[in-house]
């Protein structure tokens, strides 16, 4: 079992032990992914680029950014897994199209042409 | 290696090929990851919260659905890795901390006495 | 001038005269304001529909959707402000084209044709 | 009536005579609303700040970031119409708010002391 399919599960018993897969539909966790996508938001907003390109030497910044990123992958895992879609298989078929698509050659260096990576 | 670090290493090299390392600061990252989280909510956002809980049965949305979910993982892993932290063990860590919080006992059953999960 | 003119300018003023005008990047302001429509989305996600149709019922609810839908506000109005948009006359503009492309006879009591408003 | 009060009127006749208001909930609207700022941010997101701050002078881009903002403010109007909050008055209600928080003395030129405007 893989860290990702153990940690699926944890979630997966979190919800049942607490009678709580009756607000899990894909709807509520798509928003409450959403939500927690928007503190992630919150702690770079103000920063330059280059700010956030430093920010875990911040050891108080870099604890909220851990946090406010865990709160994201657990709704996007208990989503996932409410919606029976394998994240890692999935992103890979993404890739390989995108890796057609967008060809070395013509998007080197140029995020203008293309949505980089998906 | 786990699937996630598979991931999270053909990611790295599709950015480093293209030259795009330039355009994944942190804060441009988090950007796309919600942008890539609002074209997920599309999906879900006009049907009830029952229809949801079917909607992978219909073949074109469960398509699209997937699509969107590669898409905002892709993202995270991404995110995740230029700012080094294992998406994992964040989750496991805030889970733990969670799990003490959010008794079963008192919180069984109850959407409003706490944020589900995180 | 309009209520909606005259927000603009006690926003332009706040920002002037604390020099955060340096801050208020459109790209930032676009993360500001996602971030703050996360915080709407963590106040109805775990509600069914009919409930959030009598959200406002319940006074202290009432009191922090009121609070939220005035930060949305406040950054998208700043936001609009900045790239020199007029919001009122650019959603007129977009429903002009909507109202003839989404005919009430073909759409009329159907989500699923079409992406209500716009 | 104001423009804001006008265009308010015209979306909830465009729901009404589209028999639309049955997928108008708050909840869903709010998933909207998020959905196109998630747009908004796509055309600022491979952008640097001081790119984004010249955007509007590529027409192309101007007109693709006009017709983002049109979609939130539709939504925004539209769902604060359903849930009947004034937005104006409560952007200003917040200001009045900030403008006591947020002394001009202490947080001159400062964006890591507060969040800017709310």
């Amino acid at each position: 079992m893989t860290g990702l399919e153990e940690l699926s599960g944890r979630l997966r018993e979190f919800a049942r032990e607490r009678d709580w897969e009756q607000f899990h539909t894909p709807k509520n966790l798509a928003m409450a992914l959403a939500g927690e996508v928007g503190e992630l938001l919150a702690e770079l907003q103000w920063l330059t680029p280059e700010e956030t390109a430093t920010v875990m030497k911040d050891e108080a910044a870099a604890g909220r950014l851990r946090s406010e990123l865990a709160d994201v992958m657990t709704y996007l895992v208990r989503l996932a897994d409410v919606l029976d879609v394998d994240l890692v298989e999935a992103a890979h078929a993404k890739l390989d199209e995108n890796g057609r698509r967008y060809s070395v050659d013509t998007y080197r260096g140029s995020a203008r042409k293309a949505p980089p990576l998906v």
